[in-house]
């Protein structure tokens, strides 16, 4: 039987600005005994992704704040063990919704079964998750991308951005990546495939940009909006389509930031549009069907930067949001049984 | 037979920031022989737009910008006096594109011939013209806007906004204005129905929308950007439609101007599109046929704002870049013979 004590990382002050690790608060708590329906899972890894910032203010954005005490949300995989939901039994590996504890008690809604044959369980939470497909049907709904067209994405490494940039070629786009260390841009080009990859400490930013998008940019997948948004704009064809996915730039902002000059929106009749994967659940079935045979064909490679430990999860967040990760950001909370032993 | 020397107000020099009166200069030149498929016409009215501004630069927007010497480009309505084009006869009354100058010769092409008896021959160059035709196009096809929704117009009683406000009131939705001199607001509210108007001068424009938007805004369609456009992202609903007409509180900007704080347009999903009424052509006979129709049910009304001859454009249109215009804008080059000599 397992110890009835769970730990959790629980949301102790308000950051303003960056976050702090003193803003985090790492408690042990007694597990609640199951209701009828209710699934006990073990968390084996919690995802760490940029929108939990906002999660910590008190202001609802797309969602309800995390409370104060409260542990803080996030995605999940782990395995069942006890149930008293039909639907689960124990041992059954599950993506789902607990949140950055050891132990997760839901309803089962939401959760769904992992088959470790069809691909390692951690990309539930990455490329055949959350990110994979929000990449997804941004870039394919709203981007519509056409072969031959130039696809820009920021935080081009990142969990979103690497999947934007790979289906684009998939779809034959010239495909330019924007990232901050030399490594990630290397990688996006070397490893991915990306055509190139502009540093957003570049000096001058929109020469850089202009240089790697000789045909301009039809298509841009903001993740960061700023300055690389603002130098973007600049470079924009007719009918130009922005995919508005995240603004991190501002995430830890403490004043109203001004956005870019829309200028070029007007006179190139572009379109930018807000979005947010859970509006589009329909498309889940083609994503992970298109994605899933995407991946075995080895058209789409993917990276994890995986940390050791619940109690690490503070400082490899504040890290997330300084874009000092280099993969999708996991923390491996206990034993992946389909692995073998934590490293 | 009519002289053969013309006038026109040329572009003199490229106005930095606010133009100048000595930016244009009103010139005498010799009317060209006709050739071939031209028609000679009398211009009686031009329209004043704030696009005209972009076209004073020395870079591409919408169109080629006006040569220095060459006459400010613009709509006109006139009368044929001349003609060697089949499809126009001496007299005929036409809705064109001759600019600043009291005789255009043209091929003919994108000009067309009014009927004086079915609306004034003025209102080709407002409510059923160019500026009547953008209202309707951005608000219906871009805006979408549904009964019971809430309608935000800025430059509400200038061509483009007392249209996009009217349509909308006859689509069932809520219509607030933005607008700057206090009669103009009385005006859009009291004369042309809409149920509010704030004005850009308030002390607090966010809190005065949210008083007149009390439940959020669905479409905003917007003619001026910058600070009205940052305080309507803080109110809009979830799915928002922006369709982005203009921008002109940035039209004589020096510098790059920052743009509104995105992050909401993120959070509810909304959609920003620019767009150019004359990628729209498709739409111009429901267009006329519609706004027509409401014109002669008196469900449309519209204001003009006329200006005596050709020498006074020039302050006219720096007045219209600063909102002391009250209705659509247009100069009396000439006799209207519909109406009889100018006052």
């Amino acid at each position: 039987m397992i110890a009835r004590v769970n730990r959790q990382v629980v949301l102790k002050s308000r950051p303003v600005g960056a976050p702090k690790p003193s803003d985090f608060e790492l408690v042990e708590r007694p597990l609640p005994p199951l209701g009828d329906g209710q699934v006990l899972c073990r968390t084996i890894y919690l995802s760490l992704d940029p929108y939990m910032r906002g999660r910590m203010n008190d202001v609802q954005s797309y969602a309800p704040s995390v409370g104060l005490g409260q542990p803080m949300v996030g995605g999940t995989v782990g395995q069942v063990v006890e149930s008293r939901n039909p639907a689960f039994a124990p041992g059954d590996l599950v993506a789902g919704y607990d949140g950055w504890q050891a132990y997760g008690v839901s309803g089962g809604a939401g959760m769904r079964t992992l088959d470790p044959a069809q691909a390692p369980i951690s990309t539930a939470l990455g490329v055949l998750g959350m990110p994979g497909m929000t990449a997804y049907v941004g870039l394919l709904d709203i981007g519509q991308p056409k072969t031959g067209e130039t696809v820009v994405v920021s935080a081009a490494a990142g969990a979103v951005g690497a999947v934007v940039g790979q289906i684009a070629k998939i779809k034959g786009c010239r495909v330019v990546g924007v990232a901050g260390a030399r490594e990630k841009c290397e990688y996006v080009v070397k490893e991915l495939g990306f055509d190139a990859c502009v540093s957003h400490h570049a000096d001058d930013l929109v020469a850089a940009l202009r240089a790697a998008c000789p045909a301009g940019i039809d298509v841009y997948f903001d993740n960061v909006g700023g300055a690389v948004l603002d130098a973007v704009l600049k470079l924009i064809n007719m009918n130009a389509r922005i995919p508005l996915c995240g603004l991190i730039s501002q995430y830890n902002a403490t004043s109203p930031p001004a956005g870019p000059n829309l200028a070029p929106v007007l006179v190139n009749r572009a379109l930018i549009k807000g979005f947010i994967v859970s509006d589009h659940t329909d498309r889940m079935r083609d994503f992970l069907t298109e994605c899933s045979h995407w991946l075995r064909e080895r058209r789409i490679k993917y990276l994890e930067d995986v940390v050791e430990g619940l109690a690490r999860a503070p400082e490899a967040f504040i890290g997330l949001l300084a874009g000092r990760n280099f993969g999708k950001l996991l923390v491996r909370v206990s034993e992946d049984p389909t692995l073998g032993a934590p490293r």
